[in-house]
């Protein structure tokens, strides 16, 4: 039986960012499975913003997660061992297995929040990692949110905050796909040239280094159709200066305000929605699970045909190296999807 | 020719309250009419929130009024001199005449926010002061505001804030009409009860007096489905914490806001958009002019049937008071729907 190393929450943030001291590291051997179970070997752990979220007690879309629990994670990984004839050893999967190295799971589950629920996924498509990404939770977020949400049309002018991300990154390509102007919001050099060069978004601004209201003002000439925002605070309220009748501002999430210790700064210019009557929605990609797979087809030809860039992938290794590797996310130091090899 | 008194715009307040010194008062002889005319003695002008946004000169859903214009105002009066087959004296009329006590319009103007453009009204259905009432400009917001846009279910939950008013007493009770609970939010005693015994809503809230938090979450067991909002602020905040899965909130006004010496409060609990997968959507009224006539028509059916009451209507005097009249809007002593008769 080989022996899994684990991150468990051990208490909750009090505000700010998450301490060593909010985890607990342990190794256990895996159990012996029975009927029905499989044994997954992890060889990634999904790092996301919304794991700050659920470090915390308050009510959510989802649970938040318990103290002395396995931390939640969606992960990809290989079958190594099996009770279910449904999953062969060698089989990749992904699955919530939580940072850990193994995990225990395939019990029949039918909820896909679940634990224990596996998918099998095939690499010949596209790489393990990918459906951590495009094919995964940020590439359906990104392709749930745009297209029902803030249903772009040909011709608009789509802005996307954290454009260089997981899904910021498959939001523009959408958008692109579908005929918008497609203006990225990133906070280093790199992350704006990789969006203009690679991904072909039209514009990009970056939020550490230029006036964001004046930039937006020269790259949106005619306003703003469409906001997907991943980071809330002031660059919404820029925003909020300068849509279009009718826009539609899509809130998938807030990474600038999870850490906050003061309250949440909320959008002083929200009045313009009335002026413009203008729509902000709120998202969360679980609401979809029914219509997954459908999407996951259609972006898995995209890519096929060239139309679709999977983000780039950064790999951080070892399992004690979960919460330096998930500040990234929050220093803006990631570029890309951020995964953990634990 | 009578003499006119008018109100016009003589500077624009710098922030807080409407002053004095923002108005001129003056008098002229009604202008001798041309092919087309008529002339219209103001009986009532509307006096309404929205006013306070028209004196600034920033961008909005309208444009402001401008430097020495004649404020602009809804109004019903009487045609009493014509050169136009359409109107004859003593028809009974709306327009956007403003702030004065005759006006020269009807000269075949085809947009209904055009200071030329009369509506013809029938009196034998309801007095003329309803016509800036239920089946004016704020019956019509509260009608395609809440089944547009809040779309209330039978069953659901359905909070409006300002509900005594010209906007909220008939969102309460179309929503009624719709099979939902109904919980007003208002300012004093009186208005409380008259939401109760008067309208039918299920239950009231004194913003004044009671901490709101509690007494929404005591008002709403199940959470909040739709939130009609008329005044913004801090209740905005408290509602957003109480939202269920989906909610919708219709942003109308925000007029504890309108007269800020500091920046607009945001509302700090949006991220409960995306927790809810909820919905926040400004309306104006304006967009629906296409179909004013069937919901003015359906509105009047509802009056008919004694299932919707018209607003009260708090009658001022006085074309001297326009102000003072006015800023009883702000400080909640109006009762109902006001105007003043010029």
């Amino acid at each position: 039986m080989p022996t899994n190393h684990r991150v468990k929450l051990a208490s909750r943030p009090a505000g700010g960012l998450p301490q060593p001291a909010n985890f607990e590291f342990d190794a256990v051997e895996t159990p012996a499975l029975t009927e029905g179970q499989v044994l997954v070997k992890i060889s990634y752990i999904s790092l996301d913003p919304a794991m700050r979220g659920w470090m915390n007690e308050s009510r959510s879309y989802i649970k938040p997660v318990q103290i002395g629990d396995v931390f939640r994670a969606g992960t990809a990984g290989q079958v190594v061992e099996s009770q279910n004839p449904a999953f062969a050893v060698g089989d990749y999967v992904t699955g919530n297995l939580g940072v850990q190295q193994y995990a225990v799971a395939g019990a029949g589950a039918t909820d896909p929040a679940s634990p224990e629920y596996l998918v099998k996924v095939d690499t010949r498509l596209a790489p393990l990692e990918t459906y951590l990404a495009t094919l995964g939770m940020p590439g359906l977020t990104a392709y749930f949110g745009l297209l029902n949400t803030g249903q772009p049309k040909a011709g608009e002018t789509v802005v996307v905050s954290g454009a260089a991300g997981a899904v910021g990154s498959v939001v523009g390509q959408i958008a692109k796909l579908k005929g918008c102007r497609v203006v990225g919001i990133v906070g280093d050099e790199e992350k704006a040239e990789y969006c203009t060069t690679e991904l072909g978004f039209d514009a990009t601004i970056n939020y550490k280094t230029e006036n964001v209201r004046t930039a937006l003002r020269a790259a949106c000439p005619k306003g703003i159709d469409v906001y997907f925002d991943n980071v809330g605070g002031e660059i919404l309220d820029f925003v909020l200066e300068q849509i279009r009748l009718h826009a539609r501002i899509v809130i998938c999430g807030a990474i600038s305000q999870y850490n906050n210790t003061t309250p949440v700064k909320g959008p002083s210019n929200y009045l313009s929605l009335l002026v413009n009557r203008a729509r902000m929605e709120g998202i969360v990609v679980f609401d979809n699970a029914a219509n997954y797979a459908t999407a996951a087809r259609e972006m898995a030809g995209w890519i096929q045909e060239g139309k679709l860039k999977s983000p780039k992938v950064q790999v951080e290794h070892g399992i004690e190296n979960f919460l330096p590797a998930l500040l990234k996310l929050f220093s803006g130091e990631n570029f890309g999807k951020l995964v953990l090899a634990p």
